[in-house]
């Protein structure tokens, strides 16, 4: 994972040519972003966050990415979790990512939002879309540690049944639909 | 919840129990990305590659991370690159993307197209916001390879001149606007 070289070139005077946490915040301000809920339970409850960093990586072994940052509360225990369960959300289960990304509350309070798959892990019950896999490897990545997990599982809808597409985009939530799609540039 | 059996049936034959690929494939297809072009230059010339996987992964200090397929013609030598330039493109730069995912072209063709940064990397002419940086880490994820990036230096758009917003879903672009935003769902 490090490699020798690259870890010295970091070390040599890398901070005072950063870029400030304001100056990256606002570089990244207009990326917009599919919207995931990742649950888990390491052993001693139900954890789950709302993701705005998940990534498909490989398809041959299936494998995705996502980011935990180091403030989310629910952080600690994901990362030490076997298995996940990763929730890709439309824009009819946008109530979903606000639970499991308010701070301060229960997200499992609701008994009947969520229910266990036959491995353990919780499932939300309003996701038509989810992938289940093991943690294969992380990475340490400044104040967030990067997954990546191995997918074992997926429930997709029916193709008449594919939920409205969900946008995460400078905290804002957006639908996509015929009428965003980019018109092609008219050419002489 | 006991941890044991979960972990025993992930063990035993977890390839037997692998998601394919095509149903790994259309559990993505709903997820929607923003856009990127990656650009470095090794050291044996320009170098470049449409990618929708780039993500802020940490902001102190400033990390975003990508995935590099082992298909794309460009990933060899990006991997070696020491420093890269991520372009995070607007609707506007639609014609980057697609550029720079285009098979069997030179991608660099258009000398008005592309300039250099004076640190020797290559920059496109026509993207508003991009990050250049350093590779710190990499993360081998089957046919891929996961890169994380220090963020060093930073162009953002003055906010009057903030593109449009450019999302990739199902093999089509689409932008954001107001119209495109989630209506509050109305509570009794």
């Amino acid at each position: 994972m490090s490699r020798g070289p690259v870890a010295q070139r970091v070390t040599e005077g890398a901070f005072e040519d950063m870029l400030s946490a304001d100056q990256f915040k606002a570089a990244f301000r207009n990326h917009p972003a599919g919207v995931a809920v990742v649950t888990a339970d390491p052993g001693d409850g139900p954890v789950g966050l709302t993701a705005t960093s998940v990534i498909s990586v490989s398809a041959n072994p299936p494998l995705l990415v996502f980011s935990l940052s180091a403030f989310s509360s629910a952080a600690p225990a994901l990362a030490r979790a076997e298995t996940v369960v990763v929730h890709l959300l439309g824009a009819e289960h946008v109530h979903l990512a606000k639970t499991f990304a308010t701070s301060g509350i229960d997200r499992f309070a609701d008994q009947d939002s969520w229910s266990r798959l036959v491995t353990g892990e919780p499932v939300l019950a309003g996701a038509s879309t989810w992938l289940r896999g093991r943690i294969v490897n992380r990475m340490e990545a400044g104040d967030s540690t990067v997954v990546a997990v191995q997918v074992l599982q997926a429930q997709t809808p029916e193709l008449d049944e594919t939920p409205v597409p969900l946008v995460y985009h400078n905290r804002t939530w957006h639908s996509l639909s015929e009428q965003s799609v980019l018109a092609e540039p008219t050419r002489s």
